[in-house]
């Protein structure tokens, strides 16, 4: 057989007809241009119906189907039906919403499909670039390492396994926790530290005891006498305290820990400082109010994500160290297949996936470089302010309603609260607010979450949300009142 | 101040001109599109020219620039300078190439930008879907436990922290590695495992001696007498062997372990079976091949890669529980702010962040079911087929040329070879490839990439490329001849 018969029988997956697809693709666009600019018009949140649920459920696709086809059930059954994070009213967990360009530079990266792990290319430099603004934008010095990674929990696993090794002091990452030599690692950090780090220590096989929950403040704030306290006595005790953990930002009430009395500890007993600051590091991008997290520059690694008070689109989270070469003191390996050369595409040059635990990563750097360029930093900064000042506004509106309770501070854009009811004890009220929750939700209206707080169900308004607008605020306190009424009345 | 004065100056992130916005991204589909339909008639890399790495380097972006003048620089600066994986003979590396219809997954995932850790929304329901089908793709049974996750590495990770965690025998999580109830773990793999095992090791704190590197066999998979006897020696010195490792496609030669026999050790020695499939498990997908890698469905667990040998964009990868409960029992945490509802959007339901380290989560697994419904399993299948096809018409190339030397089997999709030269010896051989490798990179004909076979250079062509024709692999074997024989000449 020659090679033209060969070639003859050859497929691509490249479109059969590229102008249907091209055509399909500029409705998608539009469709998506819409979807966007009308997103105050729908429900914040809907429940998927029982018969999308089951529609979504088929046979594996054996056969192909033109990409029209396949788009329409998109936008019948799957575009519907959102976690509603893009919604102005959506106040729940920590989500982001996402920008047109942050859109337009996923559609871009995924066509370009660059493989980020190093390499003489583009994506490299661009990725370098973001990094170098980051760590400004933290107070860092610009040769300080970093990576973009899938999100905080990656970021915060990365930052405690460089805390980790660094501290060791024998050659962990070859002999592992189960040397001779390794002492009994313990990390600390106040009790609202985000959940990432059980998942964090059990992963590193240090185990959830390795973490030392410190007793917050009044505040929500780390206990800064009790944690000298702890470490003095686990010295005590023979183990090795190899990190603290700041929270910039808890999860919860969006508490700032005292990072420079963290420091003062972390030099004192030979511990890594690393700061999670999932959202509450953006905060710095606020000339107004950078000085509520500034401090953050004392840390030796700091996490935070941009698909969060960054409102990019899901995933891109990032991880700094202030020294040049600790990520890559934990992280380089060498294989034969990867081996740096001197010319070519796979040229000795930073080698991100030295960095962190991928190897093959995508260019998620383009999102980030497109969105800070095209919005510009100070309003991308001016909007996370707004949203600080959107918090002050909602806890003094609660605060001055007569029905309803903070149930935390707000220092930064989480704002804790629940309606009171005459009569009804702690677990009434904590059925009530329950109950209200989810009509709310239920409602489309609007998307609060939950938590508990002193052990107390509280609804829980976090504004990590650029199309949030005041008037949404006073529309949110008069929708939880109508349905707590209609609650109580019951 | 009233609300709607202060609403006058709330700014949002959304286009201030939506319908210029909305044309910029007209323009980029078109010119993606004209990009991916033209790719055959660029290099397949080319090196950044110093201007474009220095206008990289920009101060950061305080003021916002407009959408299309950043779009310009991009095209400019970005676009024209990619890692070359869309290219028809880019041969480097594992490296998948992308489709239109991947790109396009990636705007509506992006655009819709949900939550992936679980709620009641449409995107739980596709990815459900989709590790349904993949499940059945690799023979798992349809209540097996997956996740998609953001590549092999962090698959790989996955499965092999849930084989540690449930073979442990105390409590691993809450305790660590540094309990004094911890055995002294060991797991096992084949000399070419590939370099994840040892970062997933550090990570894990077993260090890197933990992974016991077995010789190979000659045909480059795992020497199973050899693994016997590692284990029952290691055994017989007080270690606990928790999980074996077997790879089905190893990076350097696409070589293929004896599943079957890796299962069989396993019962014996109470290990977990864990398949590396990063690539190779995808040969499932074709009907004429399935019968190479179907043993994989023995695994206790199985990680591989859609971004590879699936020709998705970045980043997709998938790891697979055959028991539907060992994701949950490693990841599962609980957090009062994550805790989930009867009813609304947090509504109790599969828990995908439960499953794995992430907890934020883009909706990846939209590209997939896309990928899937559109191109169909079987032609996806079939171009899988197609690849393996063509290495080994190549093989037989290299084979039937006198200057050329395979060096090592050709099993799947990769073929490693070297160019001869008379009078040459084994060192000399080495410097004639790397510069022969060069060579062909540098021209922007096609990019090989390079590994150490017995401790010789190879060129090493790795087809995952479903835009690669015959008469690709022609040229290539003419190209590599030609600038061989000015080398040897000069
Ligand atoms: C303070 C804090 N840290 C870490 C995380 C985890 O980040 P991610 O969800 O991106 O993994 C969160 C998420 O809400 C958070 O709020
Ligand atoms: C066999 C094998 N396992 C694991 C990996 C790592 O996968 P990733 O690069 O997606 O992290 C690769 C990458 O080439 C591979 O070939």
């Amino acid at each position: 057989m020659t090679t033209s018969d060969r070639d003859a029988t050859t497929v691509s997956l490249d479109p059969a007809d590229w102008e249907a697809d091209r055509a399909v693709a500029h409705r998608m666009v539009d469709d998506m241009f819409d979807y966007l600019q009308s997103v105050r018009e729908r429900p914040a949140w809907q429940h998927v119906p029982d018969e999308v649920r089951a529609a979504l459920d088929e046979n594996l696709p054996r056969e192909g189907t033109p990409l029209a086809q396949v788009y329409d059930e998109f936008r019948e059954r799957v575009l519907p039906y959102p976690t509603g994070n893009l919604h102005p009213r959506f106040f729940g967990w920590v989500m982001g919403n996402g920008t047109v360009t942050g859109m337009l530079g996923e559609m871009l990266m995924a066509g370009m499909n660059a493989h980020g792990a190093g390499y003489d290319q583009s994506a490299l430099y661009v990725e370098q670039q973001v990094i170098r603004w980051l760590a400004q934008l933290v107070g860092y010095p610009q040769d300080a390492s970093g990576i973009l990674v899938s999100g905080g929990t990656m970021a915060n696993l990365n930052g405690l396994a460089v805390a980790r090794n660094e501290k060791a002091g024998f050659a962990l990452r070859t002999e592992g926790l189960q040397s001779s030599e390794a002492p009994r690692f313990t990390c600390y950090g106040g009790s609202e530290t985000h959940s990432w780090i059980y998942k964090a220590c059990e992963l590193m096989g240090l185990g959830r005891q390795a973490f030392r929950s410190v007793p917050a403040s009044e505040d929500y704030t780390v206990d800064v006498a009790a944690l000298r306290a702890m470490i003095e006595a686990d010295i005590a005790a023979g183990d090795k305290p190899f990190c603290i953990i700041g929270t910039v930002g808890t999860v919860n009430t969006g508490a700032v820990d005292d990072i420079a009395a963290l420091r003062t500890l972390a030099d004192e007993f030979d511990c890594w400082l690393h700061v999670d600051g999932a959202f509450g590091s953006l905060a710095a991008w606020s000339e107004r109010h950078r000085h509520l997290v500034e401090a953050q520059a004392q840390a030796d690694s700091i996490a935070f994500d941009l698909h969060k008070w960054g409102y990019m689109p899901y995933e891109i989270g990032c991880v700094l160290t202030r020294s040049s070469d600790a990520q890559d003191k934990t992280y380089g390996t060498s294989a034969s297949y990867l081996m740096p050369a001197m010319r070519g595409v796979g040229v000795n040059n930073t080698y991100f996936a030295d960095r962190g635990i991928q190897l093959s990563r995508s260019f998620r750097a383009l999102k980030a470089w497109m969105s800070m360029k095209q919005q510009g930093v100070d309003r991308i900064g001016a909007v996370i302010g707004q949203n600080i000042e959107q918090a002050q506004y909602l806890s003094a509106k609660v605060d001055a309603h007569p029905d309803l309770e903070r149930l935390a501070p707000t220092s930064l854009n989480i704002v804790c609260f629940r309606h009171l009811a005459d009569g009804y004890d702690e677990d009434a009220l904590d059925r009530l607010n329950e109950e209200l929750l989810m009509r709310v939700q239920e409602s489309g209206f609007a998307v609060p979450s939950q938590t508990l707080l002193g052990g107390r169900f509280a609804l829980r308004v976090c504004i990590t949300n650029h199309r949030t607008t005041y008037a949404d605020l006073d529309a949110l306190i008069d929708e939880i009142s109508r349905h707590a009424r209609a609650i109580i009345d019951d």
